[in-house]
């Protein structure tokens, strides 16, 4: 869960790295550090903190920047406390080897004790000092090269890993391998130059032309020459795939936005629109997905369809349980990612795996799919990131075109997400009969209402801020819904989470009473939706015992209510819509909400303290 | 969520009444209020507060206690905040007659208008004051008796209920009726007296014949002459069928200890043998549960199990899920039965519903039971009062025996369960075949070492109170667990929730990383499940990643550990077992943790505020 990028070739390897670490700061930016080469000597920089705090210090002498191969690393902390020594790169013990490395190696404390008994001594509380050393153990107790070392210390390693090493006596050269983190390599022309990557974004404008490392490969890049790539296990040489990449520049900038996660929120209208495009002919009451199409079968014999995820996504899978369930029949199984896999989980070929991942690198997800599909499971995957492992592992899948989302509170991807499940239980729903012709038509028709009614809900958003101005120093909030909306309220409690760190938990509105009704005093906020199609009474009668303890009631109501307008301390309104799709509604509010009250904290809300964009560790 | 008490005979009414409301304020206790006819006037005494409380009002005035006629309520308020004025019992308006309830009037609302606009002026803000009074108006404008009146009027009502009335104008009756919230009815000698209550235990001391009225029944209780049980909607006759009570009153003391929860939380180790008892003969390999025998190929048939519960239960529910999916391999769905009940789900006759309740009362649960059943499913219960109408209204089930649990926050009540459901698994997987001989056997010997550890384990309780007072001041808390833990990790947050009002919360610890680390800074203690058999490695990675950002951990470990204790701020150690059963271990220290926070800062550990022992509203 950390940012990776370098470079060898023949221009100033410095600006390309450094601007690369800034664009991979949404991996992690808990400290940052750089190694250039300048053809003689390695220079290292590294500090706790931010990208811009590391130029503060290469900015101070000019040496730091020389030379034409460099790597860098922006941190997302697993083993020891983000800090100085802690930061990459790593040299090993000779001074000879330097590492970057995004991931976590599990048995690092068994190697770290044989390598003392051997001489080494580590001056970090890192596993990935333990590596490099390991590496150049191997390199010298073999007496191979570094690439061979390399994949000889790999085999020894258990853990998740993207790793990038250069050694100084071989200085053409960069090795790179990858299992379960994420790593790109950009070849430049003719091979002259290369660049390695967390994600693609920090070569973008030097070249079109990638290659993915699929798990268990490692690549041996030499500048002028090209680039060979070997699997791990058996030092095996196969062919890598040049891919041609799509991502533009300008969509990663934030547009005239104080916040990418605020230009985000606006975007949602277009990103519902771009996600429904060309699948959804209103009109014709059709629904066109390749993915679903070409496999309607297996989706129409599944006993049951288990989504497995994490965070924001998990959120979304359990609206698509709602919608697959009432909409289509079919019995759902929403399960978090990381508790399936270790699980031992009930899975058959009979058995449908829907993967939701907003970046696709996710690694628990990425496991779980792993597991599915060697139990004979057919794994969809509804991913934004074109391209990502999690695209390239399942049997089929959906985009949700919602373009690159770059704020680490995920808020379109969330959106976006519900609308293709959206579309899929529709489309099931009209394969198997279960909804009537007019009501998919009645359905199709409303979906193509919620993008003007989302870009006119934005416009609330002083209300909304008023309202952040009242609550803002709350220590802790519930956010209570039932049906659709009970989804939501978690995940409208997990955005105030997540960047505002005020303590708030979502809760199915009628489990109050089973306890969290204890915390209930005249400090505590209550975020409840009480839309009028959603089992109304019954979310008043909660309202009423919250008010009967002198809770703080904020309702997010249908235009026009009335009753709750009378209890609640304030009322957000949302335009009328089918209550299956009220989730892509009350989502906004409460995003504005979370988003004003961390802006008024002075939190920093792309880039909150201690989260990352994509987990892509266990 | 109300408890309601009354009698009608030839001795003093007030003492019965008023100790009857003492044993029923676990049901509810933010207000008390009892009427006392002396033959003349009705006295009315109310007051927010405990039945305590009252006492000291009827204590003034000894014309407060006169008469062989009472009713009286302790109440936990649904409509209109716990007041003197709010306080049951209310009368109409012409002062003739008199209601206490038990219960929610959905259309309060719509009836009081159109009282309003007769006339009706109404003093308080409750749903029960619009029935009297609808009550009231039925039996003027029909010209008819009380009991032809209040069954006009209830089949007018939407909700639940349970109401006991009087009108003075004919003393020598009380008229009960009966729809979703309980009620008994006490038979003296030769109908000489009856008791009314929401439970036996009020009138345990004076008669063992007991009639619990099923929904959508009446009665008319006339002293010296008897009982006639009616239906609601049709006014027709039935059979009163009068039971023989079980319960003993030392059973519900306090047995030297300072509070029922501690009580409970010592009785454990003897509540986890009462429930296997008889049940697990574990040299011989056999379990005998006759619920599950006499309905072993439904069991084996069922395409799935859909477990539904609220609270605690719901989380007992969660362990059973990986109990069942380990050892049965049968796929489980838990719901929360309040959103289950309302989302029109997928149940088939080849379904399994087991529905979990301590009390047997939970009105959302008995709701999805009677939902599942009208769908055809064959519905097994576990619970813990005998006789409960949930035990009532399943096909099968079997009891907790885990004996009265008057505490709020339950405890014995979740590791019974607990142990139900492992044996349930361990059948099903001894039927199916899913787990070998020996390996039954070694699950079963290693149950029986359960409750030894349980006793060696609550020995540790002075080193809990040690950590207790460390953490006490905390305002927020995580916990974390995985796998079979991750229930336990949602169980230790609400314990806490409930009688300390800290608001702590349970994550699968690798979800930890999608939301909530950015919560984690050096004031948030995290509390970590960490034994040895469930995914160590994958733990210990959680909690470097929070010491990693200066979190306080707390961690519950299995004996001899030795890594995390490096790491940890405090460990617990519990004894090893199969990690299936270890969440009856590492509940324990998170069940007394809780209590000692709660007494260090002063609460009211049995009865805490807002909560009532069962939700027998929704």
């Amino acid at each position: 869960m950390c940012g990776i990028t370098g470079y060898i070739g023949h221009r100033e390897a410095y600006p390309i790295v450094i601007n690369g670490l800034k664009r991979l700061e949404y991996r992690g930016y808990d400290s940052a550090g750089i190694m250039m080469y300048d053809g003689d000597v390695m220079h290292l920089s590294k500090t706790k903190g931010k990208v811009s705090d590391l130029e503060i210090i290469t900015n101070k002498e000019e040496s730091r920047k020389k030379g034409q191969i460099g790597i860098g690393h922006t941190r997302w902390a697993t083993h020891g406390v983000p800090n100085d020594v802690n930061s990459h790169p790593h040299f090993s013990q000779s001074g000879d080897l330097v590492i970057v490395h995004n991931g976590i190696i599990e048995n690092y404390d068994t190697i770290k004790k044989e390598l003392v008994t051997r001489g080494y001594e580590f001056k970090s509380d890192t596993d990935t000092e333990v590596l490099v050393n390991l590496i150049e153990e191997v390199k010298k107790s073999e007496g191979c090269k570094l690439g061979k070392a390399v994949q000889l210390a790999l085999t020894n390693v258990i853990g998740a890993y993207a790793i990038a090493v250069f050694d100084k006596t071989k200085p053409n050269e960069l090795v790179v391998a990858r299992l379960g983190s994420p790593i790109a390599i950009g070849v430049g022309n003719n091979n002259e130059e290369f660049f390695v990557a967390s994600d693609a974004s920090p070569f973008i404008e030097y070249t079109k032309d990638a290659i993915y490392l699929e798990d268990g490969e490692l690549a041996i890049i030499k500048k002028d020459k090209g680039i060979k790539v070997r699997k791990i296990e058996n030092d095996k040489e196969i062919d890598a795939n040049i891919q041609k990449l799509q991502l533009s520049l300008e969509q990663i900038e934030k547009g005239g936005y104080d916040h990418f996660m605020l230009k985000e929120i606006y975007e949602q209208p277009k990103a519902i629109i771009d996600t429904y495009r060309g699948r959804m002919l209103a009109n014709e009451g059709v629904i066109k997905m390749a993915g679903v199409d070409d496999n309607m079968s297996k989706f129409l014999n599944a006993d049951r369809i288990i989504v497995v995820a994490c965070g924001t996504s998990w959120h979304a899978g359990l609206v698509g349980e709602y919608l697959f369930e009432d909409m289509a029949r079919i019995p759902v199984e929403v399960e978090y990612a990381s508790e399936f896999r270790y699980r031992n989980p009930i899975i058959t070929p009979k058995d449908v795996v829907i993967a939701i991942s907003q970046s696709g690198e996710t690694a628990d997800t990425l496991a779980a799919i792993k597991l599915a599909k060697s139990k004979g499971a057919f794994v969809f995957g509804v991913c934004n990131v074109v391209g990502s492992s999690i695209a390239r592992e399942t049997h089929a899948g959906a985009y949700t075109h919602a373009g690159p989302e770059i704020g680490v509170a995920s808020t379109k991807a969330f959106t976006t997400q519900i609308t293709v499940l959206s579309l899929i239980a529709l489309k099931l729903a009209q394969a198997k009969g279960t909804l009537s012709t007019s009501a998919v038509n009645n359905y199709l028709q409303t979906m193509q209402q919620i993008p003007a009614q989302v870009e006119n809900l934005l416009k609330i958003d002083s209300q909304v801020k008023e309202i952040a101005a009242v609550y803002k120093d709350a220590k802790n909030c519930l956010y209570l819904g039932r049906g659709f909306n009970f989804p939501v309220a978690l995940e409208g409690a997990l955005k105030l989470k997540e960047i505002s760190y005020i303590h708030a938990e979502g809760y199915p509105a009628a489990e109050m009473k089973h306890g969290p009704i204890a915390l209930i005093d005249e400090n505590m906020p209550v975020f409840v939706i009480a839309t009028s199609r959603g089992h109304y009474e019954k979310v008043v009668s909660n309202i009423q015992e919250i008010k009967s303890r002198s809770g703080k009631i904020v309702a997010i109501v249908t235009e026009g209510d009335e009753t709750v307008k009378e209890i609640a301390d304030h009322v957000i309104e949302i335009p009328d819509t089918e209550e299956a799709f009220t989730p892509l509604l009350t989502t906004i509010p409460l995003q504005l909400l979370s988003y004003h009250i961390a802006v008024m904290l002075g939190k920093n809300v792309d880039q909150p303290r201690n989260l990352a964009k994509s987990v892509t560790v266990e």
